[in-house]
Order: C-alpha cells, then sequence, then structure tokens
C-alpha cells in the first residue's frame, strides 16, 4: 500500500470514527513511528460540568502529569511561582554556563498549548490548603499594584500537590544568610554569577595573596549527586576557561568537597564512590569526609570531625550547600491540618492519594508513599489464600494469590528478586526448617507468616528524584485518564479488607538507573541490573539520555547546541 | 609556486627578521585571506618603563580601542563596571528573546588575551578623575566584605575615557521610579521579564476587563531608532508568540509609541518616516506625535500635547523610556573640575583630547569633538594661502592650501559637497558676483574670507551611536600605535597658528549608513549617498551586516543560531 494511500483511507477512517480513534504521528528522540492514540469521546460530556483539578507545582511531577493528562472532562488550573518547567539535573551545569538556563526551560503554557485538555496556568504561589472546604489559597507573584488583587483563591474538585521541596539547611548557623543552594534556575544563576563575582573580586589590587586565596576557595557542602557534580562542573569551568582569563590566579584556587557520611555519593555502589574519590584526588578536589557543618560566617565555614569531634574553621570565598531536601512551609501547615504531624513529607498511599484528605494527591519530592506493611494485612491474606479453609496452605493456592499480594505488597517481589527466589516455593523454604522440606506441597499458615514477615525490611522510600516524580505524574494521569474505565472494570490488586478489586494498579517506580558526571568528559553510571560504568563513553551515554529526556524538541536542540558551543568555545565569563 | 613553499619560504622569512615584520593570517567574516601585518619591535623597550594606559568602559569606544592597540610599549589597565563588551544595537532584539543577552556579550578579558599588549581589567566603577595627579578613584562592583580595599586608585599616563552616557530623564518627575531604560544588558532582560510579568499579572483571576487592559497598555516613550526598534520587536513578541499563548488576552494588548516631535525617525530621510508611520499605523501601533510626557506614575502616564497644550493622562502596565543620553554624575564632576561646565558632553578637539586636560582622551557617547571654525583661523588660512604676498589669491595658490585646510576643517568638504561643488573655482564663483565671473583666475581675499563663512553652518555634532564610538576606538589606537613614528614624520595638516605639521591626521568620520528594523521582518536603512531602502530584503541586509559587524566568532555564531532558533520554535517566555 502507498503512503498515500494509506493516508488516505486513514482520514476517512478517522472522520468516519472520529471519537473513537485516530492515527497520529509520535514522534519520539528516536524517530517518527506510527501509533495508535486514543481520541476521547467529547460529545457525552458537553452538557456535563467539568470536573475541576488543581495542580500545585510546575516541575518534573506536575509537568509530567499535565502531559500525560488527556482525558477532556477535566479542566485543569495549574497554580506555580514558575511559569515554566525546568530540567534540573542539568542545574549543575547551568551553574558554569556549560548549558545556558534557557535551554532548559519551557514554558507551562507551551506544553499546555498541545493538549485537547482545557488548562489554565496561574503564576502563583498557593500558600494554604484548605482540604474541608476543596480550595487553595494562593498568592501571585507579582508586586502589589493590583489592589489587593494578588490573592485569590482557588475551587477543586481534585487537588494534586506537587510543590516539591526546599533545601534542607538543618537549622545549621548562617546557612540562609551565606550559603547558595542549587534547586532552581535562578539559584543556578547566582552561583554562576558569584563564581565570576569571585574571580572579579580576587582581581582587584592591593588584596594580600591571603586575601585572593580566600576569596577563590570554592566549598560544597553535599556529597550526593548534585554536590558531586556541582564541584566537578566548577573544577572543568575553573580549569578549562577561567585559568586562562585570569592567569594570575590560577595557583590559588582551591576547591572543597564537605560529606559529613564516610563516602561521597553513598547511594550508589561502592565501585562508583571509589572512582570519584580517586578522580577528584588526581583532579585536586579537597574531599574532606566525617566533616559535619556546625556554623558558616561570611568568610568563614566551621566543621567538626565526625570521628573526632574535632572543630576546624577553614575561609571560604563561596559556599554552595546542596545536603538534602526540607519540607515547604505550606506542606508542614497542611500536614498539621490532616494530622501528618511526625512526617518529613506529605504522606501518601500506593496510589498517591494523601492519607487523610479526600481527593487530594501528592507527587514528587512533597510527597512519600507508605507502603503497606505486609504483616499488618497477614491474616487477612492467609484468610483468602486459604480457600479450602483447611488452615493450612497448599503450594498451588499460595501460587493463586502470589500475583495479587505481590502486585499489593512490592516487597515481596523486592525480597524474592534480592535473595534470587525464582518462586514462592524458595520463599517457604528459606524459613522452613530441613525436615518439612521434603514435604512441600502443604504449607502450615505459621511458617507462611514467617515467610512473609521478613519482606516488610525491604521497605525503603523512593528517592526525592527526577525520575520517581516523572513516573508518578505520568501514573496519575493515567489514572484520571482511565477513571471511568476503571471504575467498571477495576484493574488493581482485591481489596485486603472490604469487598472487590482497588480500581487501579499501585503506583510501581522502575528504576532506570543514575548518573554521575564527574567532571573532564567522565561519568559514572549505576545502571539496572547492577551494571557500573564509567568513563568517558558514559559520558556519551550520559549525553544522548539527557537529551532524549528533553521536554520539548526546542529544549533538545538548544541543549545540544550549547553542548557544542562548549566544545568550540569554552564557557562564557560575561557577569550577567 | 605552490603553497607549501610560499609558506616554507615565509616562515623562513619569518625567523630571519622576527622583529620586522610577520605573515599572519587574518580571518574576515568573508573567509581567510593573507594579509601583511606589522610587528612591533618589542626588544628596544624592555628595559624602558611602559606608559601606563588607563582605559574607563568597556562598550564601544574602549573595546574598538582596545582590539586595535598593538604598541607593547604600553601597559593598560581597563576599569568598568561590566566585565563583558556588548553589542549594543541588538538590545531591542534582547528585550523579546529574539537574541539571547549572552550571545551579544563577549568577556573584556576573552578580547585582551589575544593581544601582544599587557592588558589588565578591574570589574570597578570610576567614580573621580583627578587630571592633576593623574589618578582615577575606582570602587569595586562588589559586595562590602573587602574590609574596605573595594576602593582604589589607579595612576596613568595616558587616559582614555569611554564610560558612555546615562539614559536621560529630563528630571521629568516618576521616570526614575516607574520606567524601564534601554542602555545596558541588564535593562533587556528587566523588560523581557516586566512584558512576561504583564501578561501574568493580567492572567490572574478576579481582575476586571478594565484592569486587563491596563496591565497590557505597553508604551515606549522616544520615537529614536531605539524606542521605534524596540516598539516593532515588542510588536513581533506580542503578537507572532505571545498571543498563542494567552489567547484571552490578544484583544486587550495595545503598544503606544509617544514623540515629542512632529515625527518618528526624525533624524532618518522623510521617506523612512513616512514608511515607518505608516508601517505602525498599518500593525496597530499607536503612534502619538507632539506628545510631551510630563510625569509618569505607578498606572498612568500623563502627556501634554505641544500644539494645543492639552493635558492627557493614560493608563499604562509598563513604560519603557528611550529618548536620548544624559551625563554621567562622574563625567559631570570631571568637566566642572577642567572647567568645561556648560558642556553636555566632555568636550574634545578633533584629536579626541579632552580639552583641559593633559594626556587624557575621550570617546564614544560620553564626549564630543568640538570642530575648530573656519571663521577663526580666517586670517591665518589666507596668509598661508598667499604665498606672494600680493593680497589677493590666485586659484593656483588656493588649490595648494586646499588639501590642507580641508583636512583641518572638514565642514569645507562637507558644504561643497552638499553644494554639489567640484573644486574650489565653484565655491568662489557662488559668492562673486556676476561681474567678477569672468576674471576668476585672481580672487580677492575678502571674497575668499565670504565663501569660508558660510561653510561653518555645516558643523554639527557626531550622532551618539555605536558607529561613531568604535571610529573613534580604532583611530586612537592607531594614534597610540603609531606615536614614534608620527613623532618623526608628522602626517597631520599644518598647524594653523605655530610651526610644522600636526602629528596625526584629525579623526574623521565615515557615515556607513543607518538600519531602522520595523518589526515583521521588514527594515528600513538609509545608505551612504542618500540611497534609501526599505522591506524584506532590507532586513537580510541587516541580518549580514549586524552578524558579521560581531566583536568574535562566537558570538556571531550565537546571533546566528539565536535567529535560527526565533525561526524554527519562536521567542521563549519563560520567566526567568
Amino acid at each position: 500500500m502507498a503512503w498515500s494511500s494509506f493516508f488516505r483511507r486513514a482520514t476517512s477512517l478517522y472522520h468516519a470514527h472520529p471519537v473513537l480513534i485516530a492515527i497520529a504521528t509520535v514522534s519520539t528522540a528516536g524517530g517518527g513511528i506510527f501509533a495508535y492514540k486514543t481520541v476521547y469521546a467529547c460529545s457525552p460530556d458537553v452538557n456535563m460540568p467539568k470536573k475541576k483539578v488543581v495542580v500545585l507545582g510546575s516541575g518534573w511531577a506536575a509537568t509530567s502529569f499535565l502531559k500525560n493528562l488527556k482525558n477532556p472532562s477535566y479542566e485543569v488550573e495549574v497554580v506555580s511561582p514558575r511559569n515554566y518547567f525546568a530540567f534540573t539535573p542539568l542545574l549543575p551545569s547551568v551553574t558554569c554556563g556549560t548549558v545556558e538556563a534557557r535551554s532548559i526551560c519551557e514554558p507551562i503554557r507551551n506544553i499546555a498549548k498541545k493538549k485537547h485538555v482545557k488548562i489554565e496556568f496561574r503564576e502563583a504561589e498557593c500558600y494554604k490548603i484548605d482540604p474541608i472546604n476543596r480550595k487553595v489559597y494562593c498568592r501571585a507573584n507579582q508586586p502589589a499594584d493590583l489592589e489587593g488583587k494578588e490573592e485569590f483563591t482557588v475551587d477543586y474538585d481534585y487537588l494534586v500537590v506537587a510543590m516539591g521541596a526546599r533545601p534542607n539547611t538543618f537549622n545549621t548557623p548562617g546557612v540562609e544568610e551565606h550559603c547558595l543552594f542549587l534547586k532552581e534556575i535562578e539559584d543556578a544563576q547566582r552561583i554562576r554569577r558569584a563564581v565570576l563575582d569571585c574571580f572579579e573580586k580576587a582581581s582587584l589590587p592591593q588584596l594580600t595573596e591571603e586575601q585572593r586565596k580566600r576569596i577563590l576557595q570554592f566549598v560544597v557542602v553535599g556529597g550526593g549527586p548534585t554536590g558531586v557534580e556541582f564541584s566537578a562542573a566548577l573544577h572543568d569551568f575553573v580549569n578549562e576557561d577561567l585559568a586562562q582569563l585570569y592567569p594570575s590566579l590560577k595557583d590559588l584556587i582551591n576547591i572543597t568537597l564537605l560529606e559529613a557520611g564516610d563516602h561521597i555519593l553513598n547511594m550508589f555502589d561502592k565501585r562508583i564512590t571509589e572512582f570519584a574519590e580517586e578522580k577528584f584526588k588526581r583532579d585536586g578536589i579537597n574531599v574532606k569526609l566525617g566533616a559535619m557543618v556546625i556554623k558558616v560566617t561570611e568568610k568563614e565555614i566551621h566543621t567538626k570531625d565526625r570521628a573526632t569531634g574535632t572543630m576546624v574553621s577553614m575561609p571560604s570565598g563561596l559556599v554552595v550547600w546542596s545536603t538534602g531536601i526540607g519540607t515547604r512551609p505550606v506542606i508542614t501547615e497542611f500536614m498539621k491540618q490532616i494530622g501528618q504531624t511526625s512526617r518529613r513529607a506529605l504522606s501518601t498511599d500506593e496510589w498517591l492519594r494523601v492519607e487523610g484528605a479526600a481527593n487530594v494527591y501528592a507527587l514528587g519530592d512533597c510527597a512519600t508513599i507508605q507502603q503497606r506493611k505486609v504483616v499488618e494485612d497477614i491474616e487477612a491474606i492467609c484468610r483468602r489464600a486459604d480457600k479450602d479453609n483447611k488452615g493450612s496452605l497448599s503450594v498451588k493456592e499460595l501460587q493463586n494469590v502470589l500475583k495479587d499480594i505481590s502486585e499489593r505488597y512490592p516487597q515481596i517481589e523486592i525480597y524474592m528478586k534480592r535473595k534470587q527466589f525464582t518462586s514462592i516455593v524458595d520463599l517457604l523454604k528459606s524459613v522452613q526448617g530441613n525436615e518439612e522440606k521434603e514435604k512441600s506441597t502443604q504449607v502450615n499458615i505459621a511458617t507462611f507468616k514467617k515467610a512473609l514477615s521478613e519482606v516488610d525490611a525491604q521497605m525503603k522510600n523512593l528517592p526525592a528524584t527526577a525520575q520517581v516524580a516523572s513516573q508518578q505524574g505520568v501514573y496519575l494521569a493515567d489514572c484520571f485518564n482511565r477513571i471511568e474505565k476503571c471504575k467498571e472494570n477495576p484493574e488493581g490488586p482485591p481489596r485486603t479488607r472490604g469487598e472487590g478489586r482497588h480500581r487501579f494498579r499501585p503506583f510501581r517506580y522502575k528504576h532506570f538507573g543514575q548518573f554521575a558526571p564527574l567532571g573532564g568528559g567522565t561519568t559514572a553510571a549505576q545502571l539496572p541490573g547492577d551494571l557500573v560504568t564509567y568513563g568517558h563513553s558514559t559520558q556519551w551515554l550520559w549525553y544522548s539520555v539527557y537529551a532524549s529526556k528533553q521536554v520539548s524538541w526546542r529544549t533538545r536542540i538548544l541543549v545540544i547546541s550549547d553542548w557544542t558551543r562548549r566544545f568550540l568555545f569554552g564557557r562564557d565569563s560575561s557577569r550577567i
């Protein structure tokens, strides 16, 4: 069939059945492919009042939710103080001008414009959530020349909280005043200017060598992926570009990375940690392990050695603080209202529903999923499994429920994978005494309980990464898209307490690996299946993954052209 | 001769005579060509103390001076609050994101690094010039954590003042507080954010249509090239990009251009003025002529009609003020010290030397050249011309001095060109009575004086443009480069009073034409020889001229890729 005739047929098919299917060209990073896409039946909804979904935030979680929401029976209002989505994994590159700030930003309105769902955007900050009256209170970003109209409320039917987090200072004195953070675009721009300021400051006449050294002492607090990547990026910027422009200062520059733990990048494989520490040592980046920051002043940073308790103070020209995330005040306030007082972040169930607030969903860095423990439900599980009420379970009975329960309790699967069990039989065997191993077609309930009781230890909070937030956004949008369909045909696991099945499958995070760029064209990566790789080729993998993950073709091309520009001309040192 | 053998010979020649000549590849916008370049004899100077040249500023004049300075017997110290050169003619494009700010900036240190002259840069602002002790007082840009070391003085042997100007508010109340200007990179970035702020503000709920209209009323004050280009750029941004993202606001937007004179672009040819006014009318840009702004408040701008005296106030969401330039306080202060109290800018002679301050040069927007009047020197000129002391001049005698005097007094040439005289005879004829025309081989001195007395009316201050500043920088650098050579062989015109010749030819501005981009891919241009052109093809001429005039290959490629990006994806509306 020729393309033209295919196209003609497809068009006529579409015109005949516009409501049900359409053939759409889906352009992916790998090229253009043809795919089927469901088009929602709009006509029956015209007279129905649309449900209002309010989305708080414009980061990874919110944006991937918006991008994937396709059901036109909702109208969406997005409230965020930033009118754009920023590709935050490239923030460390922005601090040094390897990539420009604007190359990683995409206006939310640009994303919304391409949707069939009505999406309104308000550039404002939500300062209070009222779950009882289903209202959020917002304050516009703008200066006060609107006669009090900067504050407004928005009603919701469903609320999606995706406001992210703020840097965690652990209440260390002086951090707020004297440190720079690395969470927002503005932070990255501020760091870039501050680094150049240090070089210009150190170039002034009349200073002593001591003073110049102090000004050119760059300190990074926090040996996590962000802190490490920033140190590496700064080292490259300073050595590849600035050293040539400020030749007299070249030997006075010092970069120090402070980490309170025993190793940098401690969430990575040991091989990567070692490689990174080795590389930093070779590069002359001063890594101090076990150093807890206790105070920051204008010109000094005070640390305490965790092992010996020795207090040390070192001069500093610039301190970048990147030690993890804390809760935003509006979230803390909301948590108080709904009785979640003891938590670090907004607690949700496995369907991302906030516990204690109806129709409120939370995703991304401001939320944590409270995975239900198997031990809490073990009685109900056994009752369900023991179909013949014999008080003991046959292997067959167990295998029948395993799919359901491991969907509901992902920790079972993680545990079995980790222990390299291929079936439930292996799991049971591991707790059965030797004498029982022979007659393993029948299992008593006590053994089963014992086997399951260990799996809860596998539960871990998901990391606060773009990957998690993005997958949660996709998941939630999918639930919203299929809400009607899944009401009729629930596809989730059976309810442990109560009748029937859950409407949706619970959210399940799929880890695709993580990168740690280490500077000088070297990157380390930990890929699924315990695959560890580092070196220049991994840097190219990093380039291609980050280019393909861009939110639009515009940002993709801009980022690639920024990289090319850097190769050709180096990084710019204009102080703008 | 094959290239390889040519290269070998050239190299051996260079090694044999390294001091005198070298063959250098000069890359120009048109491609690579081979050119001869003088290499200065460094060796004799090694033990001589170098003369210190202090340059204040990093704009067009200062940068073209630095780029062209080649004489290594100077050491240069540049003091400027901006560590980069900005290609200011593209500022209106930056306000709307057609071109990114960083694409038109080049660090001064990058420019200095490529020179054989030692150039130091200090990011500081000069706040006082002391011409008696040959010192400039500077204050660093940096916050006060250097224990008073932010202030310093720099001694000079020669001082080059190229600090530019500041916007002129004509002391109109409210302008400083409520208007945005368009002189620096930061101004352009501020305008870009402010325009997006207006759109976000107008998108807030609860506002009345009246309020939204007020917020989206953009007012530009000043119908000069900058004001007109900015209005056009804003119109394109709003209509081509923002209208699609903010569809509900599309019909509320209004752009008004206020001009106190009778026409916009009144320094251009009448045909261009008319074309621009017509085009703006078609585009819906509201041009108000004869409107003098008398007061600006937070939400309103008050104007007075020049003809009728009627006072009008109009609501405004954003006011951009671009009505010409004023003197910086440090220049005013310096002018007071050297007795130039009644002037608008630092007054120099035709060699760019500041009157009343030895070894101080001024160029660019902070200076004006006081062209010496012919009438003041007419006696001396006649004495010089009348070689045979007969009391009358033969045409031959006149022709002998004409070259010298028209070099010293460019107004003669301008006058003759304007009257379409081909020789001095035509000039004399124009003032001779009919009866004298016959015997025109002999001219009496009174007639000659009468002929010359009219030419002074042709003297005009040079416009405050990048073109003038840049040519002045090139000229001054050339004088510094050839100072020793021209001491021995002066090449300037004979001194009218005093003996011998001037060391250098006076500065002569060569006008290459001017562009006025009018939006929608249309540009008007006034080229030398009274050539006027407008339309889309002129826009392409504009593109190629502006690309070729970029200060480095880096900025050239960035600007071109920004234009390409705009064609492909439009302008970005992220509020960063």
